[in-house]
């Protein structure tokens, strides 16, 4: 195998349903998880069992359809909680409690007006709860991001004594830059004495755009496992989108990491859970957007076409996006126009190209795009032009 | 001031503009241009003169409106673009001619059929031509990303020696990770010999959702431009995003730099670009999607309530964005609710609020999101009930 497994971890049923509008019932939700369980994702975190019945329900379901991934359920550091989830999840041939409670001083102060000794006393209760119930249980500590490193190395070091095989480590609110964040992760890797006895996650949110930059920062200081979504769904300005991290991955083969996921089907996976849950996709979205293959400059097409390696490193098939998309605008060149009416049958040479071109751009100073049956218009009157001459 | 500044070329009217469906008529691009100067953008690279009549026309407009900002044309390596370039922005108070040429081998071999050595004579030839028309002259190394170090900074240092006094190292395919940009950032700082006399400039490029984490990279490395486009628009997965950049720097003031963005203009500026060019924007992109600043889910609410630092470090006021909200969903807790009814008028003990949330649940499971009158219907249906009993 190329280099170590980098887990996936998807948390659009989760993070990502969470989202205003978004909200799925039983049915589209037990689509989705076969679907990302047929991209070959490791992990789905299905639900948060105690939020509602019907999120319970949901769990219990995909438990029940599910054969190979591990399906994971959300609770707080909360014995009810955890009972709850690990009820929903008895149906699960491999199941995960996923348990957890805010570990900066914002979280601790404002929100659990507690101290830091109470909250890692209450973390690793939480995990022996869990493991009640499984072998595999992760914790997470909420904000870490914002959590000083000494002190949520204590926790990861508490948590992991306690049982937990996984601990996540959540930029909770957007904040880190990358550096900041692997430094965090290759300090817990330096200093939690058990830390082999654990997976380390990213889990990283996208409010200042660098959720996917941060997710691998983490994965290069030695994390193994990636928290995300489809389209980067999520609370705010959501999660680290999971098509960009594989892609990252990919494409970067000589970091030494590989994941499980079958590339192809990230393109209709991306459609699916657009349709499912009515968030669009901006056009300019990386891997799964409308135009993220789409040529529309002179000099982009012009190089294109010559070698599609000068502007594309990644061929669309791959990701499951339909081909390489030459687009006549304004901006497009000689060569893109001579390239297009090849394609519908119009042999030209230079100077006819010339001729065209200067009518060409007429007509696309007036339009957006040009489309096929402009190009005849246009070719239909070159052609009388030359039969008068 | 505090620490350094760096410098915004927005490229929204050019390398935006190329995109498929967002062309722009010359009043459009008017409104724009003043809308980015109000912004505070430093640069505006407002269009490419010999690619139309129309490109020329708008350049030419915006050059005579645009008053303090820099107003840029983009030009190849190729003396009468230059010279279309420079004419179209006789207008312009202060004007910049961007000029370039592509310097990775795929370029060379794929795109130019040619050698390192001539393109290097090239690339200076095109700054020196520029020059006769102006004494702001950009050059832009096409396709930096994947071009040799060495042979990057003899280019980089030809094209200072004759005149240019920007240099743009675009990662044109998207293709670098963070450090590796910050690297080739560096190796140009401590390589070329007169990098002190022109200002380094980051274009980045979208492909693998790294544009934002590898420009602030390339600003830790010693770059002090940074080229982007609002919404993050632009050729295929798009540009880097102006509001992101912007954003980190400000949430980021240790790093030591700082913009001259006002940032109370970034949504309104986003909507106007959005509208105008009929480019959506995803409910999840950072800053400046229409969830940026939506808390659904019940954990978050809660804290959010008590603390807004919690779970959010931007004010949505700071960027111009309407105020935080407070979704309910059948993912949001108790004190969501309660504060919401309060809101409404309805003031419930803790007694009240566990009956009204099992309702509460049971609307909200069927529904996406609950409103108003769903909470006021089940406020009075809990009153009748009181009464009765």
């Amino acid at each position: 195998m190329p280099g170590q497994k980098v887990y996936i971890f998807d948390t659009t049923l989760r993070d990502g349903e969470q989202v205003p509008g978004c909200k799925l019932n039983t049915t589209e939700k037990i689509e989705i998880a076969l679907a990302l369980e047929a991209l070959g994702v490791d992990i789905i975190e299905a639900g948060f069992p105690i939020s509602s019945p019907g999120d319970f329900q949901s769990v219990h379901e995909i438990g029940k359809v599910v054969k190979n991934a591990v399906v994971c359920g959300l609770s707080r550091a909360v014995q009810k909680d955890i009972e709850v989830a690990a009820e929903a999840l008895q149906s699960a041939k491999r199941k995960r409690i996923h348990t957890g409670i805010g570990t900066s001083d914002y979280h601790i102060k404002s929100k659990f007006n507690s101290t830091r000794e109470d909250i890692l006393e209450r973390a690793a209760q939480a995990v022996k709860w869990a493991r009640n119930f499984t072998d595999d249980v992760e914790f997470y500590a909420e904000d870490a991001g914002r959590t000083d490193n000494e002190y949520l190395a204590r926790v990861v070091e508490a948590v992991i004594a306690a049982g937990a095989t996984t601990v996540n480590i959540p930029d909770t609110t957007g904040y880190c830059l990358p550096h900041q964040y692997g430094e965090k992760i290759a300090f817990l890797v330096n200093n939690v004495r058990n830390i082999d006895k654990a997976v380390i996650s990213c889990h990283c949110h996208n409010d200042l755009g660098l959720a996917t930059a941060n997710s691998i920062a983490g994965v290069i200081s030695g994390a193994r496992q990636i928290e995300c979504t489809i389209n980067g769904l999520g609370e705010r300005a959501g999660n680290t989108s999971l098509e960009e991290v594989v892609m990252v991955i990919k494409q970067h083969s000589t970091l030494g990491y590989y994941t499980d996921i079958n590339a192809k089907q990230l393109n209709p996976l991306s459609r699916l859970v657009s349709d499912t849950m009515r968030m669009p996709v901006q056009p300019n979205k990386a891997i799964v957007g409308a135009n993220a293959f789409s040529h529309s400059s002179g000099i982009h097409q012009d190089g294109f076409l010559k070698d599609a390696q000068t502007y594309e490193i990644i061929n669309p098939e791959e990701v499951g996006a339909d081909g390489s998309k030459i687009v006549l605008t304004a901006r497009s060149g000689r060569s893109a126009l001579a390239h297009r009416f090849q394609k519908l049958g119009f042999m030209y040479n230079r100077n006819d190209i010339d001729v065209l071109y200067e009518q060409f751009l007429k007509v696309a100073d007036r339009k957006k795009e040009v489309g096929d049956e402009d190009l005849q218009g246009l070719a239909h009157q070159y052609q009388e032009r030359a039969i008068v001459a």
